[in-house]
């Protein structure tokens, strides 16, 4: 029973793992410590690492290794592993090294720009740069189409979405599209009608940060974040960030506002449970290691979303803020649930409720596949957004760069095909609160009890432990008897909204 | 005027250089902020890239650039360049992988072992792991001597010290020990006189925390540490790590006692100021880089022990140490002076005051020295320690191996030839001051109003922008108009203590 080359192959990932856990690393100090004098060494460092990983990838001695493990006797986890090995190996060879080192360059000197650009609503000065970054993502889209069979738009997707393809996009947002906007404006009225009866009482402020620190670390340790395998720090753009074995969170504190470093919280410890509980035993392979960006997505959204905002839990964190701010009206557990789950459409995708958020992601989904299926030019992007914004919100942003065609750091940094993972995420996490409801009734109960086990041993069993042993649509299938299916995210907000 | 093969070695070791940055990242965040959890996946981290970096050292292309490159035209900077790459080279060069990783194993080994059994008095659990450290370091001493030519000790002190040899520590430490002794009984007869007839007030804590910090972190301001490019945190053991573009100190609080931590800032602010101002033009190349440890700790210990305890600053920071603690007698700035140098033989070198610091030293060479010659074994150890304790600074260690020879971390992590630094770090301080105030003869008021530019100033000038430039011995001759000479020290001494 000879496995040779497939050891060769995990020993060459294990070591990829170590360096990445370097880079990891540094990444966070970046974003949450390091002052700004360090950046260019910093910035020089992580290049010279991401061209070593580029190069352990593409070293060619792998091409021979994966056909001959290809024959040897795998038990199911290796024959997975050795799958996740190939992706990511065809992924790396897809590209030159010239290529993955400019479109490096481009997205770190746009995105860097973009920073100043976009408080100062600079358009015209972001368009300079962001040419090139979409020049370099059209040519990586190709090469990745070339090598994959997929078309380029689905290529990319492919890089954070695995197995899903613009054609289910399509017909997943067209299934909402279809029944969306209609209980927006339902859900809408209903609330106008309800806070005319009876307006809802805002939170008083200052809520000083050390109070909040204090809140978001007990209601961390109410969700079983492991304080001996991570931390939670501060940094201007919140992030989960490090390793599995070392989990970093970061969160944002404004005095004038408590919901935002909460809810914040809640959805990166959501994305933390996940690393702290991938599989152990074959940690430093690909099969070890999440399985997509839209599963993280249904992890931090099963806490933030599907946990956080329903009336029972609400009822449990109600006292909590009472005993860190200070008892007021709006902390009674009616009142509180009625103002987080206030829906109103904005500007500004990352403070969407959970009703208009998928708008954002359509409009985002469909200009970026124009850009890179080419029917749309950087140029049309605003165009395009104030269309969009108006058609799908009601929102008028014309001329208003900065809340909108700028508000996000994706495009800058040449991620395209992300965007659509955040409302995959939610309707998964919708689908997989509809199994475990299924299978423990009294849920909200529980969950009024403080009792989250359910939950958290629903989601270990069936997500985080499973890593990438399944491909996406069978990891699904196994853990809720069906593929992706939308319905479920309709019927869980029929029953908050209009329950 | 071709230099191919000193430019591909300049490209080599920036490379390294960029690596290395990581490495002292990771190494900052283990003791500083990492969880307990992450420290297996952060250990098998770092030792790839330990792996990584003696890989690329001993690359067997660079023999032969090296030798192109010595009949190369280079100008004296680039052949100083060259000089410290060879060096670096050959000492890489010199041993194994395989020793190199036994080494790297056994001290960590020994090291965290010796982190319970330093608290448990458990000198034979120590022994045990320690036998195997040393059997090591014997051989890595061979192997340097055999590729250096110097005499085993020598080859391992020259890791630290390049230049210098056990001959001149024996002579230096000999100047030393013809007038130390003296000198401390002279002192202590008179501290003691004084403290009889006015008692010395002792500060009343606690100090809380917070004002710690926030005193530590005006005095570092004051001296001139640049937070843009560096950072202060707290560990367990405080050191100055990090990288010359992103220094980072740590220290710790305890709340009965103040001194600690600000004088370990002050100290940790001598290394930083080392590195901020290392020149940034050939930044990444070995010669831009830090002379050699004794020269560091000279620059650790100029901030510490000649400016710090100088009556003139003691003064300045005197109103700082009121305002930030509330005022008391012991604030005073003569009473402050005089508790901060008072003089008294103690157990543990890293709190003794300056006079007797050096026995310790003397004391740990003479052991170390022995150990990697052969005529000292490990199961020697103790009774040479209190043998040596009780003749060098009349103090009882027999059976206290916690605070005997269990104290330091160094032999445990395999650091044999490291301890002279410390006091060739003194003797050099005292060498820099004294040349300082020949150039600034009112430097006392100076630094009384605060003006501590004219120390800065010639650090900067003298020791910190010339980085590796020149050997350790050309440097002091630049710098002071004459190699090491132990006189300084004792003027300084003479002058603080009888004066």
């Amino acid at each position: 029973m000879n496995h040779l080359a497939y050891d060769a192959l995990t020993q060459a990932w294990t070591r990829q793992y170590r360096f990445s856990h370097l880079q990891a690393m540094a990444g966070w100090d970046r974003a949450a410590v390091m002052p700004p004098k360090g950046n260019a060494a910093r910035a020089e460092a992580m290049a010279e690492m991401d061209a070593l990983l580029h190069r352990l990838r593409t070293e060619p001695a792998l091409a021979g290794l994966i056909e001959t493990a290809r024959d040897e006797p795998l038990d199911d986890l290796a024959r997975a592993n050795l799958r996740e090995i190939e992706r990511d190996w065809r992924a790396a060879n897809a590209l030159p090294e010239a290529l993955v080192q400019a479109e490096s360059l481009a997205g770190a000197r746009c995105e860097h720009a973009w920073r100043s650009q976009r408080p100062a609503n600079d358009w015209a000065g972001f368009l300079e740069n962001f040419r090139e970054v979409l020049r370099i993502a059209r040519e990586v889209a190709a090469r990745r189409a070339d090598s994959t069979g997929l078309p380029p738009y689905d290529a990319l997707m492919d890089r954070f979405e695995p197995g899903m393809t613009a054609s289910e996009v399509d017909r997943l947002f067209g299934d909402l599209q279809s029944w969306l906007p209609a209980l927006v404006h339902q859900v809408r009225d209903r609330q106008a009608s309800a806070a005319a009866a009876s307006p809802i009482s805002a939170a008083a402020g200052p809520f000083p940060k050390a109070a909040q620190r204090a809140l978001s670390l007990e209601v961390m340790g109410l969700l079983g974040f492991d304080f001996d395998a991570g931390r939670l720090d501060e940094s201007t753009h919140p992030f989960s960030g490090g390793v599995p074995e070392d989990v970093r969170l970061t969160t944002r504190y404004g005095e004038a506002d408590f919901v935002q470093s909460l809810m914040g919280t809640i959805h990166e410890t959501g994305h933390a449970r996940y690393e702290q509980n991938l599989p152990r035993e074959r940690l430093g392979q690909p099969v070890a290691q999440a399985r997509s960006m839209g599963i993280h997505e249904s992890q931090s959204l099963s806490f933030e979303m599907q946990l956080a905002l329903s009336r029972a839990f609400i009822g449990l964190i109600a006292p909590k803020l009472a005993a860190h701010f200070g008892a007021q009206p709006a902390f009674e557990p009616d009142a509180l649930h009625r103002s987080l789950t206030r829906v109103a459409p904005g500007f500004i995708r990352v403070d969407a409720d959970e009703l208009t958020y998928p708008a954002h992601v359509i409009l985002r989904y469909r200009i970026e596949r124009g850009l890179i299926e080419g029917s749309v030019q950087a140029e049309d992007i605003p165009a395009l957004w104030d269309e969009g914004m108006a058609s799908l919100l009601g929102v008028d942003t014309r001329g208003n760069f900065r809340n909108g065609c700028l508000q996000d750091t994706h495009w800058a940094s040449g991620l395209f095909g992300y965007f659509p993972c955040y409302t995959l995420g939610a309707m998964y996490a919708a689908q997989w609160f509809a199994t475990i409801r299924r299978g423990t009734p009294d849920l909200d109960a529980r969950i009024s009890r403080g009792e989250l086990a359910p939950v958290f041993d629903w989601l270990r069993e069936n997500i985080w432990s499973q890593g990438s042993r399944w491909t996406t649509a069978e990891l699904a299938v196994r853990a809720s008897g069906e593929t992706l299916n939308p319905l479920h995210f309709r019927r869980h907000l029929e029953a908050r909204y209009l329950g």
